[in-house]
């Protein structure tokens, strides 16, 4: 069954406010028969208010899994997709739903679990939040009063995921088909052994970071690391601080 | 301006049960830069459970047309489709919703006035309004459970209408805009960097070269570097090598 790949997608909400919406994004993924809903920290849940707004997606509902902390809700995950309508100060590599859709099934079909991230009513998802994506998601939208309600966002996005569905069968070349992508967790890792051997070649200052950090998250997400590739360079980074007298 | 066109298409909803439904579809329609809102003799409008799920799109609402009749509601129509989920007895032209976005904006285009059905929450338009209809617009779903929300469908149309625009600029950010990719030239002296810097820490032997070189060519390559990217790697192997002792 080809929707199988759709296991491998998980529409992440991240401190949703309004139940209502964590029900409605519930039904709007079971219409395009997504069933992996994952909430990070909502300010209320379970409630009837959920539910009701659900109607007929129990399912999804009686699945979600719920965690504290982003970093966990993605630590399997090889592809982080934030869902943004602001500009950023550092750019982050852009997709529209269609080409992030395309993007989605070759990660899914490649073995890749895979993250959507959709952020508060209030204030979409935070700097921070954005460091730990691949890339971000922009619906395209009236300048003058681009926010859309969060669960119609998620319609949009599993929409186009699911119109996306025939076209899978064209292989594209920017994923290694066979080797997984890196997850978010092995990412967190390496960009702990990056900043400490930075730190140890003094190149980097903890005191004074600047973007230092940021900069290079935002080119290492880029790249969507396979894991051979991610085994590399942590490779490089021991062999660095063995010849630093820092490690081994 | 080009949303002008937009000025030609009416959303309209056909005997709505619930009012939030009606507040969603006003802000899912000014999202995407529609304004013309039309009501056929909805159950409950207005009221305070419009305006509070509508968010900020007040303009739409105040702008709404309710009428009695469904002919009433089209009849300046040149144009009208029907939204359905279900197959019919008397088949019609189906469209999906990206094709009639391109008709919509063919006929707005030209002069026509189009209205958009959306039919109730439980049972949605009957055979004699589908009658009514030039084609129906079908939106792809799962087969199981098809029953999309109404704003979550208007939201559907009113977007892909809205990337049917001809100059809805797309941004392509991959590459960052304003500052120069990294040339070839300056790769291929960052490649020798890298070469050197991986040589000195024992992690590349040259002699059994293995594919090291050409991964790390590949990955590299696929960042597209800015010219600050390439500088920051660059002043990166340099500090390795300052404390391995082998340069500065």
């Amino acid at each position: 069954m080809q929707e199988d790949i759709f296991k491998k997608i998980n529409i992440t909400l991240v401190a949703t406010t309004h139940p209502g919406n964590i029900g409605a994004a519930a039904r709007a993924m079971k219409t395009m028969g997504m069933a992996n809903l994952v909430l990070v920290s909502p300010k209320v849940f379970p409630s009837a208010e959920v539910t009701a707004r659900a109607t007929g997606a129990d399912d999804v509902l009686s699945a979600v899994m719920v965690h504290e902390d982003l970093k966990d809700a993605i630590r399997d995950c090889g592809y982080v997709l934030g869902t943004t309508a602001r500009t950023r100060n550092i750019p982050w590599p852009v997709l529209d739903p269609e080409e992030a859709a395309e993007k989605i099934l070759e990660f899914a079909n490649n073995g890749t679990k895979v993250a959507i991230l959709f952020g508060r009513e209030s204030s979409g998802l935070s700097n921070d939040e954005i460091d730990l994506c691949n890339a971000v998601i922009s619906i395209p939208a009236n300048e003058k009063y681009s926010s859309l309600n969060i669960a119609a966002a998620v319609q949009i996005i599993c929409y186009e995921i699911r119109k996306c569905l025939p076209a899978t069968a064209r292989q594209e070349t920017t994923v290694n088909e066979s080797i997984p992508a890196a997850t978010a967790g092995q990412m967190e890792q390496f960009y702990r052994h990056l900043e400490q051997c930075l730190e140890e070649i003094n190149y980097y200052d903890p005191d004074k970071p600047r973007l230092l950090m940021r900069r290079l998250k935002r080119l290492f997400n880029r790249i969507e690391l396979d894991e051979n590739e991610y085994n590399i360079l942590r490779g490089i980074l021991t062999a660095v601080r063995e010849n630093t007298g820092k490690e081994g």
